[in-house]
């Protein structure tokens, strides 16, 4: 088996109402149903306008509170906390929550960077330790209606919209699917045998989340980069679309051991 | 950029004593310095000789206790817990402890899959939801030092041992490097700026995992392929070689918001 990922370079800086499926197609030319598409988060939040102009927030007295302590902008904390249904942590700097959709990440994903700051103050770039500026992008409303638009506009095989998470335990951050079209995103080998005729036991494998993590490999976040095709890689088409989600990936409340 | 992933098929069934590269070499051919090689860690403890016959081992009583409930086999949770340095979750059947390593996984990275099994007690089959068997793996007593000898034996460029974790809050397992030899395991994109003239934040990724992830794709567990080869991937060469491991993957405990 061979599986080759390929950078889209190209694409046009994404600004809010742009057809994405569109740019996409005009950079990476016509995509089969044996191609994987990769979508970084940011792009697709941009297209669908998904930008807050911080200006119009009035920050709570916790965000106020904390973005003092940790020297932060208090206008950015409070969106995180606005895009948050759950606190997980809240510690030494770092704010990890869940987000409305379920996703687990830091800042709820709220992101200020790779994106137009048109007023940037640069005399908070220097204080606040954020990129700075009075914009910031929020993650898509719904990832999995996301990949199923391109999906469909597309007709590539299958669609993820990747993000960059932290991990509990492991430093750095690797790419994870957040929104799923096309394909089963965990991979079940339960009940198959391995070379010796043993059962494997507990192998379900989060296929999307691998695709993810190697379009990351293509997707430098400074060199905007945020397409990647997959080639080769032969997945099990999605049995049920409605179950074939990046909501799928969640785990449940009632399995998490780490509530 | 272009990334290419291809799985090394043709690898004999590795018996412990087995000079790992050679049986590499023979599989794979000769590598060049611009490949990243990427070895399932179940292939590494065989050859190396990380294979436990659970008939010497006298579970303790809370090992008894901890099957007895679940169903399991007594000796597999002692070995479990022997190696173990700390138990993180033990809950609804499941374990997931810190390694001697620093590893944080379930069973301590413990697997009786993919492992000839001479005396199988087929009862066991069914009555303990494990595949069964006398023998297990553990994971290599270093990880860093079998990337390390696999790299200088074989001339690639870089050399990652990977294996299989689960992750909190998300459903499925991805892969993971746990040895890494000849290439920065995090890549620090903190400092450079994106196209808009912003700096990046808090950009450090988790090279070698996405890497492992990649390799993860074509590695496919019943099928037997624990070798893949990375073509295309440009990689921060080891700037320290004593610091570019899979221990720094591992977040610090005074880091680590999760103990």
């Amino acid at each position: 088996m061979r599986v080759e990922i390929l950078a889209v370079p190209g694409l046009p800086e994404v600004q809010p109402g742009d057809d994405l499926a569109a740019l996409i197609r005009a950079a990476a030319g016509e995509t089969g149903p044996s191609v994987v598409l990769a979508v970084a988060q940011k792009i697709v939040s941009k297209a669908e306008g998904a930008i807050v102009d911080l200006r119009t927030i009035q920050p709570s007295a916790l965000a106020r509170s904390w973005a003092a302590e940790g020297n932060k902008d208090a206008r950015l904390i409070e969106l995180i906390l606005a895009q948050s249904r759950r606190i997980v942590k809240m510690d030494r700097g770092v704010i990890i929550s869940e987000t409305h959709h379920g996703f687990v990440c830091a800042n709820a994903g709220v992101d200020q960077s790779n994106v137009d700051q048109s007023n940037v103050d640069q005399s908070n770039v220097d204080q606040a330790n954020v990129p700075g500026g009075d914009f910031a992008t929020v993650l898509p409303a719904d990832p999995d209606a996301s990949a199923r638009r391109l999906h469909a506009s597309l007709g590539c095989g299958a669609v993820i919209i990747t993000d960059t998470f932290g991990r509990p335990w492991r430093e750095g951050l690797v790419d994870v699917a957040i929104g799923v079209a096309g394909l089963e995103p965990l991979e079940d080998l339960r009940g198959r045998v391995d070379r010796h005729g043993q059962k494997l036991s507990s192998t379900i494998v989060a296929v999307a989340d691998q695709l993810a993590a190697a379009a990351g490999l293509v997707m430098r976040k400074a060199e905007g980069c945020p397409v990647a095709l997959i080639h080769g890689f032969e997945w099990q088409p999605a049995a049920d679309p409605s179950k074939s989600t990046g909501r799928a990936l969640l785990r449940k409340p009632e399995q998490d051991l780490f509530r």
